[in-house]
């Protein structure tokens, strides 16, 4: 797989079909070759036309409030292999090429919460420390 | 996989830990066992604890305001393998057995609007018309 990026006006006509909700926002999913779930995180109009301008993911921070280029703190960038848009126009599956793990824990997933009948318990252990992790950048 | 449900105290000790959005809900993601990416939809308190309690996926419908147990009109049920919460526990992973497709046009999955250098092509087509879809309640 490999994303090729299409025109200024090709991606300006996407973003104007795109249903962004009352924040501006739709939802992203990150998505390894391989199947496995990494995040879910959140695009606005000029993170999405970046991301499929540029090819490298970029989403927007809600606690930060601004443009967020994954892997920018951590160097745990991510790539674009691939991009479908839902039914509806307000999420985006973004298949990617990750560059080390994708959750600031650590962990390869952000999804390790895992429901068992004694309640939560952690499906993936981090590959890499925290501290290791923001010191890379 | 097959999905054990923890009992009621688990699983209202798991949606207290739950980070619920400024309308109640979390993002919920539903995989199928393969790796694919069936769709993306919303859940409320109420949902999360029914499907975790019952093992059959009911989500929150924002169009209709009201629960949305996946299939009730189509028959197109998911029944829950495996759920994983985000490190943020503000999105839930749902692995599922999904019966027939996922997406209302008739599409196994929702997001087939494929990004290409030409604009947004369609990636998959529907296995079933929507008119008979909405016929097999």
């Amino acid at each position: 797989m490999t994303y090729t990026a299409p025109s200024s006006n090709t991606i300006d006509n996407i973003i104007s079909q795109t249903k962004f909700d009352d924040k501006g926002l739709i939802s992203a999913i990150a998505q390894a070759p391989n199947g496995d779930i990494l995040m879910l995180a959140w695009m606005n109009a000029d993170a999405l036309k970046e991301t499929l301008s540029t090819g490298r993911i970029c989403y927007w921070s809600r606690s930060r409030q601004t443009l967020w280029r994954k892997g920018e703190t951590s160097g745990q960038q991510q790539h674009l292999l691939e991009a479908r848009i839902d039914c509806d126009m307000d999420a985006i599956l973004l298949i990617v090429d990750q560059k080390g793990v994708a959750c600031h824990t650590g962990r390869r997933s952000c999804f390790y919460h895992g429901v068992t009948p004694s309640g939560l318990k952690d499906t993936s252990q981090p590959e890499i420390s925290a501290e290791e992790l923001y010191k890379k950048a």
